[in-house]
């Protein structure tokens, strides 16, 4: 079945994978949808996207992807309420944030309406795979690649922009227990640490399987000048809880602006939790958790939402973080997804209708 | 025609595209001759390499490479003598350096006998791509991509290990001027700026493209900490000279420990070439320009071998450099290439048979 319409080219699959998916028991971003969205960058210009069956991509070797890294992608999800609507969450942001990554990789921006018409589209033809239940969602892939074929260092000329999606459960992780880098960095200043490139990620999994070998799950990456001030982690911004007070680091050329960090600004606000947005000293979080004012630590990301982290090593020491009853993290948490989930007011319009 | 050793199938194309090829006119790294080398890591081990025709990979849209940039690569030449043998210039540096590489980026270590075994008979194979003359060369591109399916980020268990060849002619940039890099940067201390790995081109590219349109060919990168040390240029490593004295920047965690530069660095000790390898600062670049002691800077890198610089920029002012008839630049640049070519004795086992 071939269904066109000047901004978007349908092709269906013959037969859905769903009856042979088992959605109590998914690993996160193994299993796909039906469909993928694939839209081609030729001739100075992003042609009609095109919705299609999930399938494998045929690329040249010497396609710039592979050889230059020139690559970006974007995580967001979408939710099915009660009432079998869908709603996305924060989505201009991600939209925004992966024509932000795009630019400082030298990449084509992709325009709005394709973004939201074939997203959208997308979200309606798989949407029995996003499964309703507190938790579950369907975890959503943008991602661009150069697809010119040459092995010359320079801006390819063809690109994809893809939307990949992938059933998920709530996102468990065990106990997660962080080292404060001292030495391995993930970021420069004027480098791309702000981006969602492909290459940031890549460059974390040595020093992050070093950290797993001494016991943590992840690591936390300080400032490269430095190492004084504690940063991110891979794939979640950090928030510190000193006494009754949250703090987190400030975006920056390093620092990925995640959509998650901004909401937890903005509810603590709401909340009346004083927070301070400021450089964080290793120093301070040390000296707060010898003395007991260090509360908690947790990570905010699409993926796990908040994640709560028991523990940290530094400097062949580790500390141990308290089990609090009236965490942050859990009040966040709550509150976060019951935005999602279309369980509670929309103050700030952050939920996106899929219609 | 199929062939299969115990370290290596071949499968070879049923028709040559080399009459196709027009050798006077190649862009550089655009044509790729008639086989490559695919070798697959699966199951905790590197497999049989192949040699096959040249042709399309096929990969699930969320293969990691295209995800999180796990993706090493390495550059190197064959040169063809005047009796038809054929020359690699001291390959085993790019064997450990491509490892080195993959280390970093927690990519599983290939071979030695595989490298070696794979590389001499594919150029076997394709021998008639590499053509005779001073300047012309086979361009060769190893390299090592993250195949395993699933958007989690974290290190792949399947990888692909390949080789692509592409003819090349003398490597002519025009004149080159580059730009000091004043806010940009491309690694980070503890970061992956020594390792060939692909995220670290595409984070060139934008900053690049505004030196360009500054009127610049390239950047020449600073340490991101301070912008006040001169490292390297994209894809070459930076000697200057300073009245007779050459100096160029020690290797470190940002930058990489360049064949060439290594084989200049040698060489100027047989010719009594003063040289320093040390940092080496913006400010004593600018006061030697602006006081006539500054003579030459150079890059060095395999595509390029040494490519002489113009002039540069700096603070929004540009400097011209002097055009020598005697320049080290060209000394530098003859002898490499007649030790290349089989054309002057070859004092430090520098050359490597193809047989
Ligand atoms: C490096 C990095 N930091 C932080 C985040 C969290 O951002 P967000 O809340 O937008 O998912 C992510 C994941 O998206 C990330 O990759
Ligand atoms: C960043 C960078 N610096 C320097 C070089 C020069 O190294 P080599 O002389 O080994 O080609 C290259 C190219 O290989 C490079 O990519």
């Amino acid at each position: 079945m071939k269904n066109h319409t000047s901004t978007l080219d349908i092709v269906k699959a013959s037969k859905s994978k769903i009856e042979d998916t088992d959605f109590e028991n998914l690993t996160f971003g193994k299993v796909f949808t039906d469909h993928m969205m694939e839209c081609d960058y030729v001739d100075g210009a992003w042609q009609t996207p095109k919705i299609k069956p999930y399938g494998p991509l045929q690329l040249d070797p010497s396609a710039k992807v592979f050889h230059y890294g020139q690559a970006v992608f974007e995580g967001m999800k979408a939710f099915k309420d009660k009432d079998d609507h869908i709603w996305l969450f924060r989505p201009d942001e991600n939209f925004r944030r992966i024509n932000r990554s795009s630019e400082r990789l030298a990449i084509p921006a992709f325009p709005e309406e394709y973004f939201f018409s074939a997203l959208e589209e997308l979200l309606k033809i798989d949407k029995d795979w996003i499964k309703k239940g507190f938790g579950n969602s369907l975890y959503i892939r943008p991602f661009v690649i150069a697809t010119e074929e040459g092995v010359s260092a320079a801006p390819a000329k063809k690109y994809k922009f893809m939307i990949i999606c992938s059933p998920a459960q709530a996102y468990y992780s065990g106990e997660v227990r962080v080292q404060f880098s001292e030495k391995y960095s993930r970021a420069a200043d004027g480098g791309v640490g702000f981006a969602k490139a492909a290459g940031n990620y890549a460059a974390q999994f040595y020093p992050t399987n070093l950290a797993k070998d001494a016991g943590f799950q992840q690591v936390i990456w300080t400032d490269a000048n430095t190492h004084e001030y504690l940063e991110e982690a891979g794939t979640m911004n950090i928030f510190f809880r000193v006494g009754d007070k949250l703090i987190t680091a400030p975006t920056s050329d390093r620092i990925l602006d995640g959509v998650t960090r901004k909401s937890v600004i903005t509810l603590a606000e709401e909340f009346n939790i004083p927070l301070e947005v400021r450089r964080v000293k290793v120093k301070e979080i040390i000296d707060a958790a010898k003395s007991g004012e260090l509360k908690e630590i947790f990570g905010t990301g699409t993926a796990t939402v908040i994640n709560p982290i028991r523990g940290f090593g530094y400097a062949g020491e580790k500390y141990e973080l308290p089990k609090l009853e009236d965490s942050y993290a859990k009040v966040f948490k709550d509150k976060l997804m019951k935005i999602q989930y279309n369980e509670t007011e929309d103050k700030y319009g952050w939920r996106y209708a899929v219609k």
